[in-house]
């Protein structure tokens, strides 16, 4: 991998921050947030703009320019991709590190006295900008926004915002229709007396009116904004889309059933003009709801005696909670995604030995075999492939100029998953298709611990996932050992396959407690630069547990798997794992064998059914 | 324990919420926070103004009273006591269940339109002024600052403010002088371009210029405030207590030993005048620092351009992290303290079977064990010492009227403690003196394995406590079990038995990373209202670990127990502990046997001795 260059990008970035046709005023600094004007995590090509400036291409991350330095900040998971792809223009800030500054504190220290640092008001959320804005102000400096987007300025062949072909979702998938969605969420509104909701974020807007897009590559969403009163819905997306008679029909565009549910539709664009003249009509002690992540442009439309910001919406929540449909989707969408990853590793047992599998055609491979099975729509993210060194990039890509050849002699790590019309995967899976060495055993059974003790903890309704976090890593940490991301987000249902508001992770922000029907990842890792990855991901389902007391008739959770893939019992050390843990994974290798096994005899594939029950032999006590 | 009766209270208070004598408009209702003008845990007679209007006398909780409701919101400790000490004027509002609504959510709920709550600014810390006044505002009320405190105006014997002796630590106990703690504060400051900062809280005065007092029970702090200035020093305090000769030259205010630490006294009551004047006279960028839960009142002397509230202060995380004086002076304190404790329960086993002994003569015993160590200054806390039921009321202190006697057949459990000139100690013992049942058994045990999870647990350098918390749990979990209180608190040296910023909880706020020298508590419960409590409670030193590897050099942490007291093997249903656990219990009793066993040999404790070996004989294999 080689970085980017970016001398000349900086050149006229730097003199764009000085450029009265976009600014009345130099800027001395200029954040470039990775996000777009509805803070998703995965973005359009038109809207890759950090990548465009720094070379930098993971889904997290901010860029800062000033006149001198230029800095981005990432987490653990990109350390090792941030530093390759960047040139030495740029200062790599690894969050989470105890002497990386803050990215306020850093333009605090490097910033002359009463400096102006800009931003693009649209892509940086209301939340972030408030505490950015905080942090510059107290120490004498301001915050601007920037209303051209400088980036965009200076990027001669930036791709056209996509507007592409909308799905709708009967309710065999989604359980519940538009109507009852936009009625149930009414009553949390009415609850509040809350008289508006902006919804900003697209998973939302996709979810709420049962309507799938492919706008973004891996996330089933399109461009949309929507504005719900409490008898209105205004719904704005480009219009080209709504000629499509499927879509007429099913927002009932000519035939509303009921006033209340009758969706005026805007053009994409005017979302900004709408919201003015919707908060221009409040009444005084009106109220109107935008998430605090919605974009600071729009969320200062609203004027602050009329707006609620709250940290999610209720239609995240909602989304969260899966419905029996909903959750009986996504187990056939498992199911579906075993049966080609079990085929995907029989056949890799018989080509490795052939010296011609890469990463990237395992990748392909991993595809092909997932586009066979039914309702197959798409990836739900860029598969990582990764032999060897590349494991230790924790959202590693194979490209060309770094693809290795998987052999018998290094650790494969592949993370992949997959949208399917019924629901969306992720699964790691880490392998050897020699001997492991002892150590790598050593790290993969810490990494095996720590997957079972959260997949099998018992903790009370009401527990927030952070407080599970510690769980996955006890088995390392008792070593030394660590990895540096959190343990488990959200999945969506046919949807993102990261969600809010719940998941498993050692920051607390933004974390809802878990209730049964939520679903998250339960993926602990470690990772040796230079040597090897490991991860174990299985997608899990919050039930309810049944324990020996009831404790304040509190009611316990815990977690059933629905990744039913087999975890390579030739990397475990069972020396290390407890009876109970032994317990574990001959009970979840006899539910793959079941499950997937039924599934493997019913589409004639011997090959990987044979596979599948070599792998599912119970550990010996 | 009967209630207090507050109808006329109430009536008298509802009053002067209309009084023009105290405000200017009526209040529709009045808060009554539970601490002093610096935001005390533990508070003195004269502060104890939410126990005087509703009885309710726990360490925390806060009162609000309107036209026509009355409610007292406390945490899971006291919801037995809280239900007990007040009439059915007071609604209980059980902190931390779902169903439960916050202060701002109900006053919400209740108020008329245009509501004004008042409150006293002194006594209400500076951030929940805050996320009180956004809440009621943002529902059209108003929260005002009520200058008189409306309780004093109706209690007519409120007691004078204490104003005791103080006393002077020298460097033998602290192991840095009060110049070196300033000279070290001033640094934090530099660092941060701060100017001045106001100490508010008690224990960060008495710490700073190693000073005690006893305005406080159980805790030996002094009224006080200071304002520390890159070059001036400035403490208000009552005068009188300046007039010792020992404390003048402690303090060297006759003969500074160089300007720079020149201490300028005020009285205590100048110090709003002051910090005015201060303020008045700071240039335009400089930067004051005062920790966001001093109180309401003081905050707002100090202009928002030049206010900086940090969530807690450099001299709070400096009091935090012990110096090695202060860590074997620690140990020497617990060691006294454990003498103590094998003498009383040696006794107890002894004296039971007269059928004289009640839970108030085994306080009473124990304070006189523990009077009779070297240094012994008082209690760190009421001591609580409950039998059967009364032991599941967490916070419970035995009165007469609720005072039982202990027996051969009930549970009893005794969290202690006190203050020796070279430490402060709180420890938990739960034992039976006859035949435990198999369940008390199971939960004793399950409690005991939470606690070894905590005391064992190895940890990378800059982890919070917070993440160690659910280690407590996760074997009352797995049974359906819980407790509803944190898991540990931070312990002062000769200073207040709870403080801050680190601590083990299943709350964030206020965490910082736990780092090698801090002191913290470990104490795991399991409560069976009617019944039982069991709490199994040390006082454990953060100390760095030893581990097989070392990811990123970042190092490991672990505890070391300070507390040496045996923990009951007749408790333990030994079949529930795995071989780590009892490694860990035989370990720990080892180490209780050889430095306590030392010290009781040494005291000619002959009794407790022969009690201490038997109750330290390893579990068998």
């Amino acid at each position: 991998m080689s970085p980017k260059i970016t001398v000349e990008l900086l050149r006229q970035l730097r003199q764009a921050m000085k450029n009265s046709k976009y600014i009345t005023e130099p800027i001395q600094a200029y954040i470039i947030p990775s996000g777009d004007a509805h803070q998703s995590e995965y973005i359009a090509p038109c809207d890759c703009r950090r990548e465009f400036i720094c070379g930098f291409n993971g889904s997290a991350g901010t860029a800062i320019v000033t006149e001198q330095h230029a800095a981005l900040w990432t987490d653990g998971r990109y350390f090792l991709q941030a530093s390759q792809q960047m040139d030495n223009n740029w200062t790599l800030m690894k969050m989470g590190l105890k002497e990386t500054p803050s990215q306020e504190d850093w333009l605090v220290s490097i910033l002359p006295e009463n400096s102006k640092v800009g931003v693009d008001p649209w892509i940086i959320a209301a939340d972030q900008w408030k505490s950015m804005s905080k942090a510059l102000s107290s120490a004498g400096h301001s915050l601007v926004a920037v209303q051209d987007n400088l980036i965009d300025t200076i990027w001669e062949d930036r791709p056209a915002p996509p507007s592409t072909k909308l799905i709708t979702l009967g309710l065999k998938y989604t359980g519940l229709t538009w109507q009852d969605k936009v009625t149930a969420l009414r009553g949390k509104m009415a609850e509040r007396k809350i008289s508006w909701f902006v919804v900003t974020a697209l998973d939302e807007i996709a979810w709420l009116f049962n309507l799938r897009g492919s706008d973004i590559e891996y996330n089933p969403v399109f461009f949309a904004y929507a504005i719900i009163g409490i008898s209105n819905i205004k719904l704005f997306v480009d219009s080209k889309r709504l000629l499509d008679p499927a879509v007429q029909e099913h927002l009932e565009l000519d035939s509303p059933s009921k006033p209340e549910l009758t969706i005026q539709c805007f053009p994409y664009e005017s979302v900004y003009t709408e919201l003015q003249a919707v908060c221009a009509a409040l009444a005084p002690k009106e109220k109107m709801w935008i998430c605090d992540k919605a974009s600071c442009a729009l969320t200062q439309v609203i004027p602050k005696s009329h707006r609620s910001a709250i940290p999610y919406t209720p239609l995240c929540l909602a989304k969260a909670v899966k419905n029996p449909t909903e959750i009986q989707a996504m187990k056939m969408a498992h199911i579906k995604d075993a049966v080609a990853l079990c085929e995907l590793f029989a056949w890799l047992e018989k080509e490795i030995p052939k010296g011609m599998v890469t990463e990237i055609s395992v990748a392909d491979k991993a595809e092909e075999l997932r586009s066979q099975q039914r309702d197959f729509v798409g990836l739900s993210f860029p598969t990582i492939s990764s032999v060897g060194p590349n494991g230790a990039i924790i959202h590693y890509r194979p490209l060309p100029e770094t693809n290795r050849t998987l052999s018998l002699n290094e650790v494969y790590l592949i993370d992949s998953g997959a949208q399917y019309l019924d629901g969306t995967t992720d699964v790691t899976r880490t392998v050897h298709f020699g001997t492991p060495t002892d150590y790598e055993k050593e790290c993969f059974t810490y990494v095996l611990k720590g997957h079972i003790a959260v997949s099998a903890a018992v903790f009370p309704n009401g527990t927030k996932g952070h407080l599970l976090d510690s769980f996955a890593r006890a088995a390392l940490w008792d070593s030394g050992l660590d990895y540096l991301h959190g343990t488990g987000h959200g999945v969506g249902c046919f949807l993102n396959v990261h969600e809010g508001p719940c998941g498993i992770s050692y920051k607390t922000f933004a974390d809802e407690p878990l209730e049964a029907g939520m679903i998250v990842s339960d993926e602990p890792g470690y990772y040796e630069d230079g040597s090897f990855g490991i991860r174990i991901e299985n997608v899990v389902l919050v039930i309810p547990a049944k324990t020996k007391y009831n404790y304040r008739n509190r009611g316990s959770l815990t977690f059933e798997p629905l990744t039913l893939v087999p975890i390579q019992l030739k990397m475990i050390n069972t020396d290390l794992l407890t009876q109970k843990e032994r317990d574990w994974v001959n009970d979840y290798h006899k539910t793959c064998r079941e499950t997937i096994g039924a599934e493997l005899e019913r589409q004639g594939r011997k090959a990987a059914l044979d596979w599948l029950i070599r792998e599912t032999q119970p550990i010996p006590n």
